[in-house]
């Protein structure tokens, strides 16, 4: 499992440098040759962490990117002028270290608050350039509270060529759209216009901007994907068709990874896909979709088995949307359980046993419309209060 | 302790009719003579329930009310043609063994999607009106999973007179503005116009809609006051300040019955107050103060003992309103932690141990304007997960 390192062109590697208390590796550094053009959808929280705001920037300058640096263990979010400080001075020992031949970016995820250790930080960033043995994988430097790790990679044939596309990603936590305490790293062979923005932007939206795990959003959450066009294929010459199948498959395995990050969720023990279906507009289809996966009644009820769907229902009709509640038809776990807003006739034991799955499914129709929007989100269980009511200590 | 019936010309009464499995008491009562002009705030729920939309009505025709029946154990939420049906009977009932001199208004609460046991409410009904001994209270029959009463009662003197208030809610789960499966009764023997309607909103926005416990919204959620005019002071008769004496009066009792919803919050251990100070309006300023007191993070920090404040920032900043990060004061546990967005310095040993208290004050500045809102929620807890997942059995 090469992951981002799958496309021609990357390297990436990483180590441990004592931001984590625990010991785990903290510190990863992804590279491109050549230098990828690079794209970013960041989060839309006011309190936007130091690096955030610093790859704003680079990415803004339309410079190409060779080297990408996350940390774990410290968000530097809420640091103040201190903790842009320190984003320079990162970005400047990072340069002369590595001697960089493309522009930088930097990625923190971990505690907010926290001014980040700049001298473990920067004993680290030697290292990483030290040549030393025995690195550790960069998509492990990346997690927090992860328990497994969340890597994928997958290639398409075109006009004769593989295009690859690999991907490492970071959640578990404070998961919301815009975005989430999510780093995700997509890197590919192809070379992408920088008008890819806007495709990039629409994907996300479909995938890491349509999972849930507590409704929190982060102040550090970034995706990025670097295209260094090592493959020798040019997205802009493809026809539009093939340039369908490339935009397809980025979305394929961005939405496996963003389903691992569900998965994963904290405490999480059911992945659950909610979907709603024949609404007026897909924005009117992801806020009722949105208001189900963060509903902590939903959620609880998942956890605890217990096909109370009624819940479902008054968590759909309390976002905001107008709908009309005489139309709705609810399938909960495969049984329809709500036909033209009446309750249907069903075996509640058989739902109930359905429930014992680890992956459940809730499908709203509102026929009101032709659009629809599918979200991921996980349930609310002990262990997720367990370990956020204990996160840094 | 009287409550609701602390005001002249109230009485109130409930007993056990079998639909709470357990047994408790799950139907009351309560009586105005004369009959009162009545107020009421309903649930913005797409899903409103049966009773609900019966009660809408009923007060739209502008006639006064003389009975207020209340079920717990089932909403009647979510029940199609058959739930709409079930209200028009009870009523059909009611009005049959009660003689009502007024008109007649519904509430239910409990599970939603299931049908209301029709024979047991009706045996209920007529077993109110058939002067049995040992009758339960009716704040009691209204509670479902409440683990205490909530019940408060004041009185002020306006030009010699005497006039009292009095109030029964419950609360517990599914809590948050607009409203929550949240049900309060305020009784008063002033008299008050058909246009107190606009007052009474405003003041349920300033108590029962600045609470949360899990930021669910019921399908059932119902405040009504009902004003009798037994004290024979008509409000419209009295001067400004002293309109304003009565409102404050009641906007107290509403508040202090709001906090001991958010105490009594589903396995909550800590009633949280937040201010959000110095915005460019209202409207932000509840935004703000909602986002906070809905955040998971922020609400299992509070649970365990973690002074991690900058939850309460990454919650703040991702509510949807814009202001300027740099501006920021951040008090936690009156504890400045945060000043002009640079984090302050203090001891994190002192702030952990002012978070061993009950109540918890979090004040948020953002010096930009001169509007404020107050809002209370409670901590995250085992507990919570553990009552709802498990809410039927």
């Amino acid at each position: 499992m090469q992951n981002v390192t799958y496309p021609k062109g990357f390297i990436a590697w990483g180590l441990a440098c004592q931001i984590k208390k625990n010991g785990k590796p903290d510190l990863g550094i992804l590279v491109s040759e050549p230098p990828a053009q690079t794209f970013g959808v960041f989060t839309t929280n006011v309190f936007q962490a130091a690096p955030v705001k610093y790859d704003i920037k680079v990415l803004q300058s339309g410079k190409k990117i060779s080297h990408v640096l996350v940390n774990s263990g410290n968000a530097n979010a809420c640091t103040g002028e201190v903790g842009d400080k320190n984003v320079l001075e990162t970005a400047s020992l990072l340069l002369e270290v590595s001697s960089a031949k493309g522009d930088l970016l930097i990625s923190s995820t971990g505690v907010i608050g926290e001014v980040l250790p700049m001298e473990k930080l920067s004993a680290g960033i030697r290292r990483l350039f030290a040549k030393e043995k025995d690195y550790s994988p960069f998509h492990q430097a990346i997690m927090t509270t992860d328990t497994f790790e969340k890597i994928g990679e997958i290639s398409l044939t075109i006009q004769g060529e593989e295009i690859r596309i690999g991907g490492a990603v970071k959640g578990a936590g404070m998961i919301r759209p815009n975005m989430a305490t999510m780093l995700a790293y997509l890197t590919t062979d192809i070379a992408l216009p920088a008008s890819y923005q806007e495709k990039f932007a629409a994907l996300v939206e479909k995938s890491f901007n349509s999972i849930s795990v507590d409704g929190d959003m982060s102040t550090n959450d970034t995706a990025l994907l670097l295209a260094n066009g090592a493959s020798g294929v040019n997205y802009v010459n493809l026809h539009a068709t093939e340039q369908k199948s490339f935009d397809d498959s980025l979305l394929s395995l961005m939405q496996k990874l963003a389903k691992l990050i569900v998965r994963d969720g904290e405490g999480a023990t059911k992945l659950v896909t909610i979907q709603v279906k024949s609404c007026e507009n897909a924005a009117q289809a992801k806020t009722i979709a949105q208001g189900v996966a963060n509903s902590p009644l939903v959620k609880t009820a998942l956890f605890g088995g217990d096909p109370n769907w009624g819940r479902v229902v008054a968590a759909a009709g309390s976002c905001g949307v107008a709908f009309d509640p005489q139309k709705l038809d609810l399938d909960f776990c495969e049984t329809p359980v709500l036909r033209g807003g009446n309750p249907a006739s069903y075996v509640e034991k058989d739902v109930a046993d359905k429930m014992l799955a680890k992956d459940i499914s809730i499908v709203l129709n509102l026929h009101s419309g032709s659009s629809e929007w599918t979200y991921w989100t996980c349930d609310l269980t002990y262990d997720y209060v367990k370990i956020n009511a204990s996160y840094r200590s």
